[in-house]
């Protein structure tokens, strides 16, 4: 009766996959202690029985899920006695809006600005795959991708209005207790903590403090994956 | 006991503002028939009360609330035994970051391709009001700030594209029925199909049908208000 939980890494095994994170919060948040096969980049047939070559793949007795939302979704029918991750079905979807509002425009801004940081903390053997990967992605070289960083967070840190002016009012988006609605922009926020030393937001930013308070939560699983630096 | 609802209008009583829109639908949401107080661009003095000068405004006996998203929670605290405009004390602030969301997404990207269209629905009286202040928003001659919309409305339906993602797999955000969630992204589109004939989607856009279905219910509140031509 042993969940697996097949998550991305770099190198010496660093976790700080922004999907993987979703995911981590998320098991986190229903209790469950899964085993965890890590992947590196190159590694991705590990995870070929899900029928597809991203992670997070989760897999339960028989059940093989992949993409972080359907696994959420998943973990919430499969375990319903355990605490809600969206508090109620009209939270499901809602936590999904988010989710995707996330996905495509404060995930987006922050590749933007860390991704060829997050370079440095890929095992080498995976390296010549992620930046030729990601080169295409971006269609440009990785150096060049962060060049004007220090002017462009700015962009960033304004897609995190949305958010930010919710959790200056209450400890998170769902009011006093993490939902999963909280864990999308976390993963972004952790890829960022592991992946890369830029600053990113203002000391005393509302979504920084918000932040802090979800990696000393649930047994401060998020803070036990070390900054990079 | 009458719900007072001041609402912004145009020529003719033309009901277009998506911001009074969200509040018309929580109300319907809520079986609540408010009186309708119509406030044209140069009659705020009517809302002065409120000590502010923004509509929607409700006044329910001696309360009085204005900003439609704080509305919207004032009915959901003063109406509890009503359908639930949020489903769960977490979905609160999960509609909230959905709202806030499209205000800084959505609803921006809509104002750069109809906001001179608006303009003719708006009464003579108030023309050079709404000239002047919408010119000192975008900085640009109001015709100006529509050039080149043909091409620029592919902005607006990629952004649209996490609630998108949604409504082609259930009905409203939040499920089998609308929840204010859905409220923001109805008052943006109802904007456009009262202020202008610009057109916003592909007939075949899962948008577009998620916006009708909206536009029916509460017994057609939302298709009682005439399209613009």
């Amino acid at each position: 009766m042993t969940i697996i939980f097949y998550d991305l890494c770099g190198k010496n095994g660093k976790r700080f996959s922004p999907f993987g994170w979703r995911t981590r919060m998320a098991l986190a948040h229903k209790g469950l202690e899964p085993h965890v096969e890590l992947v590196k980049f190159t590694e991705k047939s590990k995870v070929e029985f899900s029928g597809q070559k991203l992670v997070p793949v989760l897999k339960d007795e028989d059940t093989v899920v992949y993409d972080s939302f359907a696994i959420a979704e998943y973990l919430e029918d499969a375990y319903p006695d355990r605490p809600s991750l969206f508090g109620s079905p009209e939270g499901r979807g809602m936590a999904k809006a988010i989710n995707n509002f996330v996905d495509m425009t404060i995930q987006i801004h922050m590749a933007n600005l860390i991704v060829a940081d997050v370079a440095s903390n890929v095992d080498p053997a995976c390296l010549d795959y992620f930046v030729s990967s990601r080169e295409a992605r971006f269609g440009k070289p990785l150096a060049e991708v962060q060049v004007g960083r220090e002017e462009r967070v700015e962009i960033l840190r304004k897609s995190m209005e949305p958010i930010r002016r919710i959790v200056s009012e209450q400890p998170f988006i769902g009011g006093d207790r993490p939902t999963y609605a909280d864990f999308p922009l976390f993963g972004t926020m952790q890829w960022a903590r592991c992946g890369s030393t830029f600053a990113i937001l203002d000391p005393n930013d509302p979504i920084r403090h918000w932040f802090e308070r979800l990696l000393e939560d649930y047994d401060g699983v998020g803070k036990s994956e070390p900054a990079a630096g």
